[in-house]
């Protein structure tokens, strides 16, 4: 990886991209890279984020989001054959402080599960009835 | 919606695609649709899954893995403008019964989130060093 000049100088993983920090980099392509995380979950936990710097999903070109994907299941399969003990894959992206996210530069999570890992989700599960559920979706096919 | 034969009679999104069951739908197209899950974390937590059954991420042609993730960025930016509650957005996705698959048929789930809503992530986060994060890069990237 050669060392280029961040598109965002604050940005840690636009540092990463330029080759500015230290990174354990699976897989590079020109619209996106993916690496380990450094605080992972499971083992094999990596990140896929795109090389322009974009902040949040709205921010994010959409052609490059479709590559984030693609190449997360590319990593997925790879994952599965590689020798990393994996029964299961999560993807997971946080966007906005209040979904979780803390790095301000998008990226999509693929996270190895094995039973027993210790990662779970916790929710509260509505049941609204299904004029509730058509009136919601009205709301949000209006402003697509 | 035309009701259509369901590509897995045995599959509830197969019959949902079909126009065989009732669903809230958001948003459709040649490839995927997107309608709002019967049981929400919260208001607005919508699927986006293909029109062609794929019980997987492996078995999800990469060209639709994109679109269905173009077209959660879409989904999201709606929500956000809708009126309904949202202050960030989680996308996730289980793939494989441990990490908690429940329909197989591949769906990418678009969250809404607001502080307090009662989603949260629970794991045990590792801080393995430098060497040990590129010995696992190694495995993975060799398979890719």
């Amino acid at each position: 990886m050669t060392t280029d000049t961040p598109a965002d100088p604050d940005c840690i993983f636009c540092k990463i991209a330029a080759g500015g920090l230290p990174a354990s980099v699976v897989y590079t392509d020109d619209d996106v890279l993916a690496f380990l995380d450094i605080r992972p979950i499971t083992t094999g936990h990596l990140l896929v984020a795109p090389r322009r710097h974009a902040a949040s999903l709205a921010e994010l070109d959409p052609d490059t989001g479709g590559q984030m994907f693609r190449t997360a299941q590319r990593l997925a399969a790879a994952i599965r054959v590689s020798g990393v003990p994996c029964d299961g894959i999560n993807l997971y992206l946080a966007d906005g402080a209040v979904a979780g996210q803390d790095v301000f530069h998008v990226h999509l999570h693929v996270l190895p599960r094995t039973a027993g890992d210790g990662f779970r989700l916790s929710a509260q599960f509505r049941h609204p009835d299904r004029a509730e559920l058509d009136a919601t979706a009205e709301l949000i096919r209006a402003r697509l």
